[in-house]
């Protein structure tokens, strides 16, 4: 065993322990310690900000990160706004999804109960860090948190407060810990720790979440990658078209839900191609199109087959002509990350079909791809958003951080 | 790209496009394709007959696998009534879990859809060809199967007739596919075959699990290591617990659900253990026991450290007296795979606490832990159990080999 596993070890020992207790604990004790977190993360601004401040005179931190990496005393109040409403949220724990009684007369109930220990992999926003923390401990799980280097002070001292609040309250420090050591050797050996750690869920960009499926043997939940697609129908009401794709490209356009391409139908692309590519750079948006868009509005960027592949996460959209229904829907499911998908249409077969054969987590009907995200859908929380089939798709909540087990009552049963 | 990469590119992209038109297929289509395999199985019995003939004329077989690999026209006639069971039950897909309106008035509905395309890997054991071919059909998965290289012409001709009905029912034959090539190169590069597979489920040894759980970058569910655990509370009704460990132990020695060690109450050690281990032994069980087992009833077998951690899949048990429950429950969390444990009791608390305390997926309370099987749990049919938290847990049915999708209604909402 190397030096970095023999410290994770520890590290994932601890964490272990420390989520067999968290399971025991009541919903009105686990909510009691979310708002002590909220109410100390303001009372002790001042080590925190400290901390951030010798992050942020780091020299070599890149200058795009330094919004992110900054903390104020309004974006701790807002992290301890977070805590609190994950404080008042349902605690999925101890739910029987259902029971029932088997030929042999055992009761069996299917039950949910914590994941055990989560790690967190993300990048330099210390947020990731309180987010993770409070929505892992409302639903009984221990986390192992890897932030960014850069953020490793802001880190360090957020963790601090938030285990001191825990074992004020009697309860094991270790059900939050952070990753002190941010080589990659560590990293990659944490992604092996399958011994003590139950899953883990990298949060950041393509390359962090791409790293982490290669190297891991600890079971992965892949989020974030959006290459989302508003395939305009010939049905489509156009000016509805146009709000659903300008909503989607513009209004946030640097999230995994905002929407990176448009497939339009044959039949409307020459009334409509002019239309939409105006109101697009009405908003700044580069416009990148196929030859057929070319054809149509000649001075668009041409795009390049890479495009297609590609999410901008900024202000450019590509758009591409398609012949049929049938083609943009092979279009997306060559192409897409299976997060959000939505058709344009007051064709009912279409819309139905669409939501059928698309292989996403989220197929849409007349509706911007921007829903997809924990708070629009009600769960009242997000911890990412899956790209994979297994265990969780799309938005998940505190729901997805749980997992089950059958607890079973029998009176002396025995296999025939 | 290796050239066993290229030839798994192909198959997958194959599986892939076939898993598509498997999701369109309805019920009542699939239940007929499923009932035609049957009598195809036993129509066209002489090639699949003479397939297996030939793996048989293998010297280089060890005699042990000779009695799993042997195929005859009754074991043909019960893989023909296990599709038959599975084309009877019910069918998850396109099922609704639940439905809702967001605040914006979308409505949402999380509906059930096949995971895609599911790869099993397994050895000797052409039963399992033709029933994870069944399962995975009904469910509308496409299948990619890898099974032990001793029998590889009993699973091409199987899987020949099976592509066959699909052909005559002009479902894509791509549904169900072997590979051929049953090199390990060929086996490492199928569990990083992640843009084609998206689900790996293993089925055998720990050995097999292991090497798929090291190798995989495709996402794995873990099955079947069972190191089962019964533990005998001070207030056990001893015959009742006799009646669980011997059951436990002896009904199916070689199976995960089996019995492996008990745990005893050191208050009832000295009444209960000559009774236990005579019990065992009448049925012709070796008996390993730690030293207070020992010293009680001195002719067991000396347990070893590594006996607490082996699962014996044999008629071989290990008995260690514990001084209270918590002990036997951190016993059990150390040693156990998470599969199957059980406690006998007639002490309220006692049980509740263990159900609520021991980390795997069917805690029981006065029962045998053998229960933990698909059919017995009333499922109707089982690819594996589960050892693993994510995604599914315990005994999977047909429920288990299903992702879900959300699709959304909208009359033009965007994102505020």
């Amino acid at each position: 065993m190397d030096a970095a596993t023999t410290a994770l070890t520890t590290l994932g020992q601890q964490a272990q322990q420390a989520s067999y207790t968290l399971g025991l604990l009541s919903t009105k004790q686990k909510n009691a310690i979310l708002l002590a977190m909220a109410q100390a993360l303001i009372d002790q601004q001042a080590p925190i900000l400290a901390a951030n401040a010798k992050d942020l005179a780091n020299p070599q931190i890149p200058a795009k990160f330094v919004d992110r990496l900054t903390l104020t005393s309004a974006r701790l109040a807002e992290m301890a706004t977070g805590l609190r409403q994950v404080a008042a949220l349902p605690d999925p724990i101890g739910n029987v999804d259902r029971a029932w009684r088997n030929d042999a007369g055992l009761l069996i109930a299917k039950e949910r109960v914590p994941l055990g220990v989560i790690g967190m992999i993300f990048e330099a926003r210390p947020n990731v860090t309180v987010d993770a923390a409070g929505l892992c401990f409302k639903t009984g799980n221990a986390v192992i948190l890897r932030g960014g280097k850069e953020a490793l002070h802001s880190n360090q001292a957020l963790v601090n407060v938030l285990q001191d609040v825990l074992q004020a309250a009697d309860v094991d420090r270790h059900a939050i810990q952070l990753i002190q050591d941010t080589s990659h050797e560590t990293a990659a050996a944490f992604m092996r720790l399958t011994d003590y750690v139950d899953v883990l869920i990298p949060r950041g960009s393509a390359r962090l979440i791409q790293a982490v499926l290669t190297q891991a043997t600890v079971p992965v939940i892949e989020t974030g990658a959006g290459n989302c697609h508003v395939y305009v129908d010939q049905a489509a009401q156009l000016d509805m078209a146009t709000k659903i794709i300008v909503n989607g490209k513009v209004q946030r356009p640097s999230v995994c839900n905002a929407t990176e391409k448009v497939l339009i139908h044959r039949a409307v692309a020459a009334d409509y191609l002019p239309t939409i590519i105006q109101a697009l750079r009405d908003q700044g948006v580069e416009v990148r199109g196929d030859t057929a868009t070319q054809a149509i509005v000649p001075d668009v960027v041409p795009a390049t087959a890479a495009d297609w592949a590609t999410e901008y996460n900024d202000l450019i959209i590509a758009i591409k002509v398609v012949d049929s229904e049938a083609d943009a829907i092979a279009h997306i499911n060559r192409y897409n990350t299976q997060h959000s998908e939505a058709i344009v249409t007051d064709n009912y077969q279409a819309g139905k079909v669409f939501q059928q054969r698309v292989n996403a987590a989220c197929v849409y009907i007349n509706a911007s791809t921007r829903f997809t995200d924990g708070f629009e859908f009600g769960f009242g929380a997000e911890i990412g958003i899956s790209t994979q089939k297994l265990h969780a798709r799309g938005p998940m909540g505190l729901n997805e951080l749980t997992a089950y087990k059958y607890v079973i009552d029998g009176n002396g049963q025995v296999r025939q």
